[in-house]
């Protein structure tokens, strides 16, 4: 019989079907035996009724046995019906069971409601804890959103490129990079592809790429992975920043609301909520957004730098409070705290056209305008103090004619992390590198 | 005036219209003088009449230069047409100039219509090169093919995950990985997300990743790259090989057609012709394979443990006469050969059920069945002499019910070169990294 999949049992009523799945749960109930099995499409119980030909199997069969399932799809009767839940109106009666493959049993209770270990434990035990509902949900979310992402972009006429991991040389410099043997010489893997989204974004216009980036942080904090996916886009022909924020705005826009249609069961199931996003969100200058906090909170950040952690909360608070916004955009940075590519205000050089998109306290997304003109970005070479034969690639594309342009650049597990309210980013990367784990601890690693 | 995208231009005949873009060439004749204009969307002519106010700026607008430009879009008189080529019928008759960005004079001719540098200038100037038409073709061509294979699997039920780069040991051993100094301790970069993907498959049932693979191949060869973009796919519930054979021959039928519809300017533009694919794509064992070469060919390979270049060619000319088809699977190589995953055939486990899809003398895509009870899993890793500490995160998940399951890989780059008929891998990846080169030649190497 052909095999029919769990999601569409539904259409199936009173007739015999065959499904193919894994045991997600078996619970004994007097002389019958329930079943709730799993596909990739979803969840479905089955009942072994005590006269059942299939009951000589089905008494050895425990949770994670992959087996095929013949029965007829019965109506359940009213009071038993579980509704807002996939075949929740419906129930198999097992009338003959195959077991394609045997589990051991497993080292911990998967079937738990509240389902809650350890993340120790759960990472030692990542290849299994992976068919959990919740981490399958969980990165269900990932995917759609580092799709809706590539979507959007090509809705918008960005052409997808790969930027490469291995790179010659650290243009920026600094120690957070990891250095590969490569032959008898040295590379280094890609902290961003951000010189070679501006490359390619001077031949095709606009482009994005989803790539990993590497960074060497040797902090085991709750939010920083060595091996990211970075979801990057950048465009030309743009009058001002602003259409960069603009763009960026659309894009996550486009992203929450494909997460709300497509990932609803999901984020029930996570319980989460997604941010709000009205129609235009706000934007203020660092200064701005510094002198409101001290306007309404007293608190006194002005003159300072960038903001930190403390001060993203504070806007983030305030802002909702004001507009409803969970999201609010800080623009204009002090040039020279910003990479050397980061076009400065005409008007007010010291501080450029840079931005940050902040979600509920926390920095989701970052861009700006880049500077496009030759002559102009040689000068910022050489006052940041940079080597061009370093980045003689990326220089050569601008000494050809580069449009106004800008783009911008977010995380996929960050983001992840903070849609569904997860505590640490390791929850939201299916196989997290960080400074003590690659899949296994380390050698001498504690976590 | 807002921009019009330069494909959009037949629309606005008798129209002032403004386009935004990059001189792709200038060519003045008498008082006159024609640009060719190049946007995101396409190429456009327009001319500077004498009496133009656009001359005063026009008269210094060399090639790659930025320009904004307002013009009449004219119908060309019927002796002027091109016929099918974008905008053939038009031509933009320019009343105003903006120069946006200038460029230097260029290093060599982009313009000409044999263009044709040698590779290792191309590559000097990737960053320059890349706006040529016929490399943004190619790279087309590619995002396409990479593209459609992620549709597919889309359409197929195939749930997306992203491969890690960074492992911790080398599995299969072997001297071809890159190793990265990972703060104190030692890792490498992934040859295959293999592992992964089967990992996975044991959570979501179908699975696939574009993502990074990294060779240390110290060969300097028309076909190698250290670092190349990998299309992977994983599915279980299968009932032999040949499920993974359709499969994987439905992804790339499904590619070419893609490409048929989406790249066919392209393709004639680089005078490529796409590999016919019949209905049902011919398979035969290696040992057939063998017998065919040597009755038709007369040259004898029978017993060999697995095709050589010559023999690849030889059974693709011989099925390409006998049925058509650009395409021949090849199937059941000596178990030993191949990895510890490959599904031995139960009837004569001396050969396995893993496979390859040759096509035009080239090996495409490999794949098969793999193993997937835990007990024959544990026997091979011994068989093979591997130690199972090191990958013990796979063994994990095949611990615990995993269904009958194969799948299959294949390189992006390579699969660009042949469909293309691309002399050189490297003309196939955007940003190639060699033995010799990571962009710049690495110091002291020779090409």
């Amino acid at each position: 019989m052909e095999r029919t999949l769990i999601k569409e049992l539904g259409k199936h009523v009173g007739k015999t079907v065959s499904i193919s799945g894994w045991v997600n749960i078996r619970r004994d109930q007097g002389k019958m035996v329930f079943f709730d099995f799993r596909d990739r499409s979803g969840l479905v119980q089955g009942v072994v009724l005590p006269a059942s030909a299939a009951m000589e199997v089905a008494k050895d069969v425990r949770n994670e046995y992959v087996v095929r399932v013949e029965g007829i799809v019965n109506k359940r009767p009213e009071k038993n019906v579980q509704e807002g839940k996939m075949n929740g109106d419906i129930e198999l009666e097992i009338t003959a069971m195959t077991v394609l493959a045997v589990a051991e049993p497993l080292p911990f209770d998967m079937s738990a409601e509240g389902f809650n270990l350890d993340l120790t434990t759960e990472l030692d035990h990542r290849a299994l804890v992976l068919r959990h509902p919740r981490l399958r949900a969980i990165f269900k979310v990932q995917a759609v959103i580092i799709d809706s992402f590539r979507e959007f972009m090509k809705q918008n006429d960005f052409f997808e490129f790969q930027a490469p991991s291995i790179t010659p040389t650290t243009a920026e410099g600094g120690a957070e990079v990891f250095q590969v043997n490569y032959f008898d010489k040295k590379a280094f893997l890609t902290q961003s592809p951000q010189l070679y989204k501006q490359i390619v974004m001077t031949a095709f216009e606009r482009v994005f790429s989803v790539n990993k980036v590497f960074r060497a942080e040797p902090s085991a904090t709750t939010r920083h992975l060595t091996e990211i996916v970075s979801l990057d886009a950048e465009f030309a022909f743009i009058d001002s920043w602003k259409d960069v924020r603009d763009m960026s705005e659309e894009t996550v826009r486009y992203v929450l609301k494909q997460l709300a249609t497509k990932c609803d069961a999901e984020i029930k199931l996570l319980d989460a909520e997604l941010p709000t996003m009205i129609e235009k969100t706000p934007t203020m200058s660092l200064t701005e957004a510094q002198e409101k906090i001290f306007a309404v909170k007293g608190r006194d950040a002005r003159g300072e730098k960038d903001m930190n952690p403390e001060d993203e909360r504070d806007i983030c608070e305030i802002i909702k409070q004001e507009t409803g916004s969970d999201f609010v955009y800080i623009y204009g940075y002090p040039t020279r705290q910003k990479p050397f590519y980061v076009y400065p205000n005409p008007e007010h050089p010291e501080f450029n056209e840079g931005m940050d998109l902040i979600c509920r306290g926390v920095e989701w997304l970052s861009g700006g305008r880049r500077v496009s003109d030759y002559a102009q970005l040689m000068e910022h070479v050489k006052t940041w103090g940079m080597d061009p034969e370093k980045i003689s690639m990326f220089l050569e594309a601008f000494k050809y004619g580069v449009p106004p342009e800008g783009g911008f650049a977010f995380g996929a597990e960050r983001m992840t992390m903070q849609i569904l309210g997860l505590k640490n980013v390791r929850q939201a990367c299916m196989f997290p590198r960080d400074l003590n784990r690659i899949d296994t601890l380390l050698s001498g690693a504690t976590e």
